[in-house]
């Protein structure tokens, strides 16, 4: 069987890049899903059904796009990798993780040490703590082919 | 019938007791829970079961034990109100509303203008964003006394 | 045991009055739970949480607020009446029946004989169809009294 | 992965046509599923089943027939596209919208700015409002291809 | 806690009544429903929203009246008595056991020997197989009462 | 897409061979399953497990042995066909219309016009009733193909 | 709101009454519940349904009479508490524990470090680990009555 | 149709391969999942994602580790055969076995004879108990092949 696995949080390194090519190179049974990761254009995908004066619905309006695709994404994954950085507020992220929980979908964080406590609840519902891409794809290999 | 309101989020305001007391004041047909607000007992939750040398385990031990509450009041409520302050990382309150949208529960968010684009994938599976307690109170007493 | 009966759709006829006014008559078992029927207040449901310039999201943001109470009162009701009138489009009515098809709710309708037709998909999945409220309580006081 | 989109609501213009062309041309991966849109023959699906005299139940047991096709297409689609045109009552297409609400599955509505008022609850529960077939293919471009 | 105890199946003996006055004489903590057992209301249930002159559509209409009942209180019950008789067809006690099958809740069949092999389905998915309503009080008083 | 449909009930008459051989005729993208209809290999089902004494329990071990097969091809088809022949008790066959109502699996029934009061709760769940195995593999034609 | 908790597992030693106790004397708001755990009387509770020769039968007969309380039970508590003593297998307590996780019910498990390593899988889903009851009463006290 | 069928418990003997070898001899529509069955492999799951000196939490890390994966498979499969072998705890196979029943998962248990009593409340939910995998294989044979 193929194991998809959904590739949620930040999008300012390249952690997801890390993470697939690794898995490529293991020749791993997985594939990848993620939501838009080009903010410019996932900030404007709304923008074609009207232009909005208001910022406010122009977010509203472009999250709710995005949102048909990461909602089924996330419900056809197998595992969510949810990855936290050093910048910005990740809401979207922990967003994830809370929708994984609530529907019983396991999922590993994937961020440094000294975001631990703020992380926590996020960490308690997950499966298991990365630190590095390496470190999940390693995970990934033995969740998939160790026998 | 009663409504069963959940507050999740900013425990460093008194944003609850603002939405507490209107509701109060207004005689509403409301019932409020919540997590643990007091920081320090929150973090120290899990340390009657055994101290841990590890901040890692003692943070994900205490936040099992909150999440025994948080799980059960959240699946209990009718409606969550989810409250972003304007300090620290607040994941928690975000993953409260990926478990809401998960769980098909609905909630509204409470934040001030100034986080709305970071907010934008939490607000759009929101049924309403208030910037006031004084607004949730309102919406309250519409959603549960109008006719 | 008490039924919840949810009564859903037409507001410019006193069908729900004649329903609830049978049911205390004969003193059913039943409470009543429904919409805001106020045509000006249920529009107006989102203004308290900010004016709106454009009429497309000031309607979103009144429906939102609506929908967290009419979900939740479909959600915990036993059974719901979809009343269709001759006037208006009253897509929120066919919206509340394919609801309750949705996550399994039993639903009775309660139109003329003139909109058979247009309706045949929403009396399909329905358990019954009534010509008048009097039918309506008549079905209820069997249901929730008979023996 | 295909995504499967099923195309509920008006069957007196073309918009599904538009919308199947449209994604044929950019070569979306994505499978397309639809009620029997001809008139005549949904009207007498049931037909075969033996005549009936009373037309509401000839309509009944045609829309059953005609529901295991919808319930099956609608339960297995990732996203739904309700239309609404400007005759006919079109309650079949609110009920749709409403059963995708009741099953947690993401929909779009794709009507015309002057029935933006009584399609607000519709419009409130779903993920997008389009205005034209095109606006309806470039959301499905961007949501199963853009990265 | 009381416990909701729905009595499918035969209406052409006193079964029903020996184990409701069985629990009352031990002062069980349990509360009885049933479908509506007199027979002729019951195939009547419809005739009160317009007369059918096909038997099959009068039969239809009223156990989907029917339906309204058998289905509400067979989802609150906790278990559920599903008894077979020596006569008639008693497809809708089986098709109450096939219910409570697929929504996952318990029943105990009660039926005599001769009739094991043609209800072998049936008991197979109950929780028990009881031959007198005696052993139905005996074993409700064990379910709710012993410690 | 392929369609799955079960064939529940009577095996005692060729009822699912003309179902098959008409939708083999017309090229039905309609794949088949069923319980094991050789009546004495399923009785049998269980025996290679250990030979028992008690009847009853010979008929409990063989209907699980066999109930993993239904149960499985129950939930996974799209549509099932349930029949009802005019000898046996056919109790079964109820049950699996029951447990396909129970988890929401539309199902058409298939008998004749003599046991339509008895079998009237079943029809009534059911999404059509057909007479004859024609009208069976008429009404998978137009359900799986028309436009 | 008072806390539904059911205790599982061991019945050779008094943890069940230390909890009790000791919930009480602080006043918490909880309601107990618990398989029977009188030994004999749980082993023989399908006998009032006829004797059994053959051991595993009365075993399986007396389980599925025992099981009709201890899943409503489980299926009603808000926690669970699984004990695992020192002595025997206890695997009706994982089996418990597994139940718990397939349904999501929180459960905290309660045994002595010496059998950490064989109950990893049944510590890894539960919310917290007690070696002691009343480290049990303390989490309990925590959860329903911390501010 | 292809079946998955998942092997849990015991790992100190070959009846998995036993099972396997036996159903590719028969040319079974048969696939197998399992968890990791190399028990150093299976204990040091976690090890990749840092030390721990406290054997809790190795073990709660490696078991939550493992838990992607046997959740994953469990969740898939079509039928589980959980075995009991005459060694050890085994709670996670009986951990297993209750997760099967609360996510309404069909199993089947594989022991010998002396653990019937301690085995009962498994056995009573499962769907057949085999004594050898030789029977195993026999009634995956008789399930996916008989006609």
């Amino acid at each position: 069987m193929n194991w998809n696995v959904y590739l949620s949080g930040e999008i300012h390194s390249d952690w997801r890049q890390q993470i697939i090519d690794g898995a490529k190179e293991r020749n791993l049974p997985v594939i990848f899903t993620s939501a838009v990761t080009n903010h410019e254009a996932s900030d404007a995908a709304g923008d074609v059904l009207g232009a909005e004066t208001d910022s406010f619905w122009r977010d509203h309006k472009s999250s709710k796009v995005n949102g048909i695709r990461t909602k089924t994404y996330l419900d056809k994954c197998d595992v969510a990798i949810v990855r936290f950085g050093d910048k910005y507020k990740q809401w979207n992220a922990a967003f994830d993780a809370g929708y994984c929980a609530g529907v019983g979908k396991p999922y590993i964080t994937l961020h440094d040490e000294d975001i631990i406590h703020p992380l926590k609840e996020v960490d308690a519902a997950a499966m298991a703590w990365a630190k590095t891409p390496e470190q999940v794809v390693e995970i990934l290999d033995y969740v998939t082919r160790a026998r």
